[in-house]
């Protein structure tokens, strides 16, 4: 099946806001085997809407609409679709209901225009809406699929999950199953390269590979006629990558890398500190991003100065002086000065330079060591990372949190 | 003039990655008084970019397309613009002497596809790249302008910026000046509703607010035969807008809020500490994120846990039992706490209910208490904050920081 995106919104026109709908419908659709050919933009105009929805299915089967089926004067798709398959536009009770009932729980009252958000093409499959007001539409007529879908991202992301892709799936007559690796340590250049005889040959499952700002997710789907199947086409390709790849494959499918971090001290009943230099705040925000961190995660210092690193950590003066800020022996000794602080079985500290100064030619920018402190022994890792400052922070920040996800996971 | 945003490149249609290219352009587009119509993505195929740019040029006058101007197969935007005027390809060779040096300066191998790089369409105008290897090209024929733009966005925003930018205000024939007044404490729908009659109004200047996820931008952009005569133009718009959002607008043009914070600091010779509760990391990180902070922001703690409140901030184990860790006497004692302990001038802290639980009906999700301790007293303020969890640590995270912006500003 070939498909067309079509993005409605001014405000997309005006570079208000970024589109983040058509990359998160293009890599669903590409998952359930639907090829994309092309994706358009156009404002709160009913002419143009309608030129481009003519265009979009004289090559496609499908043309999935996202945005413009809000109750003001400036959401024309509902109109527009109606217009464009020759039918009437009519109220929907039941959204009607659904819409009020969500008014009243929230205790707000009830807009003017809510009846044009509840009026949807005669005879249309109505999606509703779990996270908002506007309906979502599907008309089916004449060998063509019209999906509309509403413009803001947690509506139109939770619809598609819920209503469309079973939709899709029930059509084409498939199950798909998708399994996505997620890769910290090597870029996805490497990634590709290590898998390059896969990606050739591949078939079903298929292998798609998406870069990060700090990881790299390897997303396997596969089709068949029953999920068991699936699955069973899923295994060997995903055993065959974890047997290249480990151990750089940090997760499997739903957790990020603090959120596993935080489950595995919990599980072990262990508990974690954490210095910070050059990260700056960085892992602790994604640890305390994760609700429940509270009893595992106890405390953070950012002791971005030598000063604090002597007088918070205790860090050796001597030893600043000898080695300098940033060293293997200084990240050693601010892990384990932050766990005995803290009174942590666990302490991870970070020292490095982010750029874009103060690099030498033997200490450039990007060199930065990640110290672990645990039953009682340090261990450090010295990593060169490229970018910019914050990217240099942001991928030094999870590299040290994947140290921690390595020990803990032995 | 009407223009159209192409983006070409097959890992768009399959959603590896997000077009921020098209956003970039329409914002600039609209700076410069261009209007934008539509927007289309197409993959890297000859045939059906070559049907794009037809269906472009049949309502625009100008297209700009980014995209496909690397050195490999795939990439065929000048060959397709090229047969669209009907020019042939000629090797440019200032262009491949710049790359060539480019190569050298970085001690780097020639690749061997280097003179595909370096073709360009006859008798157009070369724009350089000063952030990569492939050139842009402009061509125009018949009253038809066509731009070519590389895609990734570092190489596609600086040539815009140093090339095109001022060659479509030359073409304008008028001089282009833009303003951006950057608000926090008040919703993007709260300041359109405040600036209304301004809004409606509009002609020159022209009035944009754009909403972020913590604060809200209003660009004010004027045109004039003269850089001063706009700057006449939008003296009384910005003087009016101050007046109604006064204290709101934190920075005009290029500060962000934590380099702001940082500058304010250096030049009044202060230092600060910072004690986080909810936020956990966030306003660290991003003072951290101010290359040059260290002399000014010295250390910041992540209090998470009560514990670590009491024993590293010296708040009083009796305040949070009668209080409550999230309150304004805790988060004045962190404030206090942070300061003494570390030796600054001034101390700032969080303490509140990030969510999605832990919160009552009388400490609901979302109240967070930011302290300010400086000159020997402390204030606090009392936010009630909506989101996510991670949408209500960020925006209380910069509405503490702007609680110190605004009184290191008076």
């Amino acid at each position: 099946m070939v498909a067309e995106i079509l993005s409605v919104g001014t405000e997309l026109l005006l570079g208000n806001i970024v589109d983040t709908n058509a990359a998160f419908l293009s890599q669903e659709l590409a998952g359930l085997g639907v090829s994309v050919y092309r994706e358009t933009t156009v404002g709160d105009n009913h002419g143009r809407l309608f030129s481009a929805l003519q265009n979009a299915f004289e090559s496609a089967d499908m043309v999935i609409i996202s945005g413009g089926l809000g109750p003001t004067q400036d959401d024309i798709t509902k109109e527009v679709a109606a217009e464009y398959f020759g039918r009437r536009l009519v109220l929907h009770e039941e959204s009607l209901e659904r819409i009020k009932m969500r008014f009243a729980t929230r205790g707000r009252e009830l807009p003017t225009n809510t009846n044009r958000n509840a009026i949807i093409p005669e005879n249309a499959l109505v999606l509703p809406n779990d996270n908002g007001s506007a309906p979502g539409v599907v008309i089916e007529q004449d060998g063509k699929i019209l999906i509309l879908l509403p413009g803001p991202p947690h509506e139109m992301i939770l619809m598609f999950t819920n209503y469309v892709k079973p939709f899709l799936q029930q059509k084409s007559g498939k199950i798909f199953v998708s399994r996505t690796l997620k890769i910290i340590g090597i870029g996805e250049s490497q990634v590709e390269s290590l898998l390059m005889d896969l990606i050739t040959a591949q078939t079903n499952p298929t292998i798609a590979p998406y870069a990060k700002v700090w990881d790299c997710h390897v997303r396997l789907t596969a089709s068949a006629q029953s999920a068991a199947e699936a699955e069973k086409l899923i295994a060997p390709l995903a055993a065959e990558i974890h047997k290249r790849l480990d151990p750089h494959i940090y997760s499997v499918d739903d957790l990020t890398l603090p959120e596993l971090v935080i489950a595995l001290l919990h599980k072990q009943n262990r508990t974690l500190a954490v210095a910070e230099s050059c990260t700056g705040g960085l892992i602790m925000s994604e640890l305390v991003s994760v609700a429940g961190c509270s009893s595992v995660f106890l405390e953070g210092l950012c002791t971005y100065s030598n000063a604090a690193k002597i007088a918070r950590l205790g860090v050796p003066a001597a030893l600043i002086e000898k080695y300098g800020a940033v060293s293997a022996e200084v990240a050693a000794a601010m892990a384990e000065g932050i766990a005995k602080t803290a009174g942590t079985a666990i302490g991870i500290s970070t020292t490095g330079i982010a750029g874009p100064d103060g690099g030498t030619a033997e200490k450039p920018v990007g060199l930065v060591y990640a110290g672990l402190y645990v039953n009682g022994k340090t261990e450090t890792v010295k990593f060169n990372i490229t970018g910019s400052r914050n990217e240099v922070r942001l991928r030094a920040a999870n590299l040290a949190l994947d140290m921690l996800r390595r020990n803990l996971q032995v």
